[in-house]
């Protein structure tokens, strides 16, 4: 059994293997020799008045990849006002003053533990490869300009995946806070070799072939406007996205057309709960339990880009544990005989008896 | 970070704390103050032909007690023909021959890992503390002869439960393997200090005010005709009971009125499937859904035993992994300040980004 922490996990898990374990991952989906499980997540009263208690687990298993994983979110959350409206952020109240997010990876042939990580650089990679096996599929080929909304944690993720899979000479990239902006522009450039430069939101897109959004904002940062004939564009939530741009678009993919999820709120758990309602039905409206998904497209059962002039746009607004299976068994391989991360006894971990 | 041992969780759990604080937590249930989850169960092909490859998790939060718990099995199983019919079996193939079963305990207010721990005995400890609950509400208050139909690890709990709420004097035990019974009735003798003896299953039921039915069995044990008024039953599994042993009690409590539960089959994991849906539908004519449960027994929602001649049964079938919190609240207030278990970083399993 292998304790990982989040630099090994960074240090050993490279953006173009993950989209590689992502395609065949959904192609076993699309066939349904992969599964994922139902995502289910409680919510209680906490200590903190303004906050509630919030335990999510997901879990999928790869047969073909010898790997299910089950990846657990324990987390203090609070719905702060901010200029915006209503946001949901996580609270960091594990000692340390650090957050709760684990993935258990276990063995399809022997049933057994094989390792534990933190869920932080996996989910930016799992989130960043599905948008890269997207844009194989849905971008123009002679992709070169990126605009990139957003600069923070996933926004990381997906300038390695868009610059992995076609050959981007440059990314214009927006924050509205100039200084991180800034900051991830320099970081960005000197990591892909690539020119990263900050803009503002109009410029980031204007003549940019992909357009990945990749905020955390409450109010659309892309405009229908400014979509022009033969653009990629990928969100990671619906927030972000002006309502007409799904219009504008001759493609729209989701990333999974069915996502099982189950909420249970206990009494007191009330708080937020409208804003929630408020944004899923907001979510319904692009009707994502009709359209084509990322298996339909690795399996070809939507042709997916046809003309230089498509404009398509891919949906990534729901995790699945399935994502977690794939992304551990590259994980798994890369580590497993290279003595990376705590190695502790599987016996610990397993049991004399059955229950 | 606890990481403790099947010994180490038996050596500090009491069954009578476990009870009491599963009345707990069924009162905060039932109030909805306490949440349980959907249990999730993923099956697909593995290595073995005969075999199939499990992946199930079930999680709930007890905000009163502190905690929230997950559940995980990572099992292989098979479903070998017996001259019962086909049994579903697990098979020990983690290394060492051993099962692969754990629950993670997580702090309410923190959000942090509290511990981990194999659920063999807290798994056998949760359910006897359910039939141990309910015997208090249901049985007679004097109590003093138990019929125990199995002698496997079920058993064990059920009859130090059920010592625990009662005056019992004597238990006497059934299984078809004459050696097996005969070993656990001289163990439970010296565990209890109570006379545990072996008998037929005629002659355990003979006489008996409580009857306890804890069998692995594929067809029925417990007869009606054998039903005497006064007596309390309890079954861990549909299957055990004739089909006309609820038609003769005058109250029937179930442990829990609704249990969201999600499977998914991929291709290839259809092993065992017809055997499974007779089996449901069989449960199904109990109707449970309609019944009072344990909640609405604590809660007085439901009057429990009205008269010294009232049969009373009390069906434990489904697993809740609202259940694990519970017991694990108990564990954890054992083990916190006692040193007891492997100490491990808790950074380890919590990390400095959000996910």
């Amino acid at each position: 059994m292998r304790l990982l922490s989040n630099d090994e996990v960074e240090a050993v898990l490279d953006v173009k293997d993950c989209i590689e374990a992502m395609e065949d991952a959904y192609r076993e989906l699309g066939e349904r020799r992969g599964a994922s499980g139902v995502r289910s997540e409680i919510l209680t009263p906490t200590a903190r008045d303004d906050g509630l208690y919030s335990l999510l687990t997901m879990a999928g298993v790869a047969p073909k990849l010898g790997v299910g994983a089950v990846r657990i979110n324990s987390d203090i959350l609070t719905w702060p006002r901010t200029s915006d409206g209503s946001k949901r952020v996580k609270i960091p109240a594990a000692p340390g003053g650090r957050y709760v997010g684990l993935v258990l990876l276990f063995s399809v042939e022997t049933g057994e533990p094989l390792a534990i990580y933190p869920d932080g650089v996996i989910q930016q990679m799992r989130v960043a490869a599905t948008c890269g096996l997207a844009a194989q599929y849905l971008a123009r080929k002679d992709a070169r300009a990126v605009g990139l909304l957003g600069t923070g944690w996933q926004a990381r993720g997906q300038a390695a995946a868009i610059a992995a899979v076609r050959p981007i000479e440059r990314i214009r990239c927006y924050s509205p806070d100039r200084a991180r902006c800034q900051a991830f522009a320099s970081e960005m450039t000197e990591r892909l070799g690539i020119d990263v430069v900050a803009a503002s939101a109009r410029e980031a897109i204007e003549g940019a072939d992909v357009v990945m959004c990749a905020t955390s904002s409450m109010h659309p940062v892309l405009s229908a406007e400014w979509i022009k004939p033969g653009m990629h564009i990928s969100s990671l939530k619906r927030l972000e996205l002006d309502e007409s741009v799904a219009a504008k678009a001759d493609i729209v993919v989701t990333h999974v057309r069915e996502a099982a999820s189950h909420i249970v709120r206990s009494a007191g758990a009330d708080l937020a709960r409208d804003t929630e309602i408020e944004k899923a039905a907001l979510s319904k409206d692009l009707k994502q339990d009709e359209l084509p998904d990322l298996a339909d497209l690795v399996l070809k059962h939507t042709p997916g880009r046809r003309s230089e002039s498509d404009v398509t746009l891919f949906l990534n607004y729901t995790g699945l544990g399935y994502q977690f299976a794939a992304t551990g068994h590259v994980l798994w391989q890369r580590v497993k005989d290279r003595g990376i991360g705590r190695e502790l006894d599987t016996d610990w971990f397993t049991s004399e008896v059955p229950s």
